[in-house]
C-alpha cells in the first residue's frame, strides 16, 4: 500500500491559484455565476447560483479529482488510484485517471445512485459494490489498495483541496473574481472538501465572505463534529447521498474548526423541495446536495435579507427515479 | 414610431468580437461548453453541449438583447423598447432594459408560458397578453410602438444579431475558443438569429463547421422558407414555444439562404422525450426548444458518427406542468 501522505498543512491561496492554473484547459472552468431574478425575490436578497454541475460528470469534486491526479500521474504510471465514494467523488476520481492516462477502482456502497455508478464504468473505471453504507465501501477500498499497491485517495484527501478551492477563487478572487463583494456562501457538506475550499480561499485572499456549511438532519456526523470540536459518528439515514456520511473527517473538520461561520442542518424533505424549488423558479436541475443550500437559505432567510448571496449548486446526478418521486409529492 | 433600422449588411466577425467586449462583464461569459461522456456513448461521436441557458433569464437570446439595448440607450432614455415575443425574446429585452435603465414593453400571445410571463413582469417590462399566436401579439406590439414613439425590436432585428453571435465566437475562435475544432453545431431555429449567428462567427473566422438547424415538423415555416427560398406561412402547432413561429424571417433567412449546411424537421414527439433524455444522461434541464438539437441528432446520428458535434441547449424555461408531463408519459 501506498501509505496516506503525511499531514500537510492545507493549502495556502499560492497553491489554489496553481490549481487553478493546472485545470485551466482540462475543465470548462470557470463555472457560472448566475444571479437569479427569482430566487432574489422569493429571498428578498441579491441570490447568485454557483453552478458546480457545468462539468462533464456533473458535481463540482471533479474539480479535486483532476488536480490530484495531474499531480500523482507521474508516480502511478503501473499502479493507479483506488478510492470510495456514494458517487460524485468516484466519478470524479474515474474520469481524473481517465484524462491523465491512470487505472483507477472505485468501491461504492450497495444501491448506490445507478446513474452514478454507471457513468464511473462509463469513465473506465472499475466499479465495486460493497456493503450497505459508505464506510464499508470505504474498508474495502483501503484493503485492495493495500493489496494491489495502489494509491488509496481518501474523499478528505489534502490534495484534493486545492483543486476544489479553485471554485471559490473564481467567485472571490478581488480582480478576476465573479463576484468578490458576496458577503456570504452557503456550501454542502459531505466530507468537507467543498466548504474548506470556500474558507481557505476566503482567508487566502482576505476577504469577508460568510462561509456556512448545511447538512441533512437524517446524517448529521460532519456538523456534530463540528460543533463538539471533535470527531463523532452520527446514524446516516440521509436520501441525499452527496452529504451522506456517518463520520466527520479529519482533515476537513481541523480547517472547518475555528474557521466555519455557521453550519445548518435541514430535513431531508425540506432538500426535496429545494430540487423542485430549482426547477420551478431557476429551471435549474440539481442532485439532493445541490439544493441543500438553497434548503437552508429557506430556513434562514431572516439571516439573508438585502445580502449578497451565492448558494453553492455542487451536483446533479439525480435520477429520473428520484425526481418522478419529488415532482408527484410536492 | 421609431422606424426600423435601414436594412444593414449582416455584421461581420469584427462587430461580432465588439459585442462580445460590450457583454463581458455584464453576463456571466463565457457559457459553458460540457462535454457529455453519456450522449456521446448514446450517439457514437464527441458530444458536448453549449449550456446557454447558464444566464439570469435561462436562454440564449439574452446576449442580442442586452448588446442592443446597451447600442440604443442614449437615445431612448425617454421612451423605451416594445417588442413581442412567445416568451424568451420577451424576457432578454425586459432584462436589457433594466439593466440600461430603459422602459419596456413586451406583447404576449394569451396563454403563453406563464414562467416566461412572470418573469419578464418581475424584470421590470410592462407585459400584455393579446392575440392566440406570436403574430397577433406582434402586430399589436407593432402599433403600440407606432403610438407612443417607442423603440419596436422586431425578433429578426439586425441589431441582435452581433449579440447573439458571441456565443458562436466562444466556442469557435481559433485562439481562445472552447472547441475551435468543433464539425458540426446543431442549433434550434424560431426566428432564426441563433443559426445566425453560428453561420456569420464561423464565416468570419473562416472555420470549417457545419451548421445545421432544427425545428419542429409541428411549426415547419422557417425550414419550409429556407428550403423554397422565400419566406412562406405555415400552421404553427408546435407545444415548443422557443420554436413556434407561424412565418419564415426576412433578414435571418437571408442570412441562412445559401449558407445553413442542413434543415430538419424533427416531431414534437421526439422534442419532448429528448427534454427526458437530457434529464437522465445529462443531468440538465432544458426548455422544448433547447431539447431539439438532442432530436435532431437522434434523428441523424448515421450522419454524427465519430465527428466532434455541438448541441446548443438555447434555453431552459420549462414549466413545472410540461415537466411533469414528459416525465410521465416517458
Amino acid at each position: 500500500m501506498t501509505e496516506r501522505a503525511p499531514e500537510a498543512a492545507p493549502p495556502g491561496i499560492e497553491e489554489i491559484r496553481r490549481a487553478a492554473g493546472a485545470l485551466a484547459g482540462l475543465l470548462p472552468l470557470p463555472t457560472p455565476l448566475v444571479y437569479s431574478p427569482a430566487l432574489s425575490e422569493r429571498l428578498e436578497a441579491h441570490v447568485s447560483l454557483k453552478l458546480e454541475f457545468a462539468n462533464p460528470i456533473g458535481a463540482f469534486k471533479l474539480r479535486g479529482g483532476v488536480f490530484l491526479a495531474g499531480e500523482l500521474a507521474d508516480e502511478l504510471r503501473s499502479t493507479g488510484l483506488v478510492t470510495a465514494s456514494t458517487g460524485n467523488h468516484g466519478q470524479s476520481i474515474a474520469y481524473a485517471a481517465g484524462l491523465h492516462g491512470l487505472r483507477a477502482a472505485v468501491f461504492v456502497p450497495e444501491g448506490a445512485n445507478p446513474d452514478k455508478v454507471a457513468s464511473m464504468r462509463r469513465l473506465g473505471a472499475e466499479v465495486r459494490e460493497q456493503g450497505a453504507r459508505f464506510d464499508d465501501a470505504n474498508a474495502a477500498a483501503l484493503e485492495f489498495a493495500a493489496e494491489r499497491g495502489m494509491r488509496y485517495v481518501a474523499v478528505d484527501e489534502p490534495l484534493l483541496l486545492p483543486g476544489v478551492a479553485t471554485a471559490a477563487l473564481e467567485v472571490l478572487d478581488p480582480h478576476a473574481g465573479q463576484q468578490p463583494d458576496t458577503e456570504l456562501v452557503i456550501v454542502p457538506l459531505g466530507a468537507g472538501s467543498g466548504a474548506c475550499g470556500w474558507i481557505l480561499t476566503r482567508e487566502g485572499l482576505g476577504a469577508a465572505c460568510e462561509v456556512w456549511a448545511v447538512q441533512s438532519a437524517q446524517a448529521p456526523a460532519g456538523h456534530d463534529s463540528w460543533r463538539e470540536g471533535r470527531i463523532v459518528q452520527r446514524p446516516d439515514a440521509t436520501i441525499a447521498e452527496g452529504v451522506a456520511t456517518g463520520t466527520g473527517f479529519e482533515v476537513t473538520q481541523a480547517v472547518l474548526r475555528d474557521r466555519l461561520d455557521d453550519f445548518l442542518l435541514v430535513e431531508d424533505e425540506a432538500i426535496a423541495a429545494a430540487v423542485v424549488e430549482l426547477l420551478e423558479h431557476a429551471h435549474l436541475l440539481v442532485e439532493l446536495a445541490g439544493a441543500a443550500p438553497l434548503a437552508a437559505a429557506n430556513q434562514a432567510r431572516e439571516r439573508l435579507r438585502g445580502r449578497r448571496v451565492v448558494l453553492v449548486l455542487s451536483g446533479a446526478n439525480i435520477t429520473l427515479a428520484q425526481l418522478r418521486t419529488f415532482l408527484a409529492t410536492d
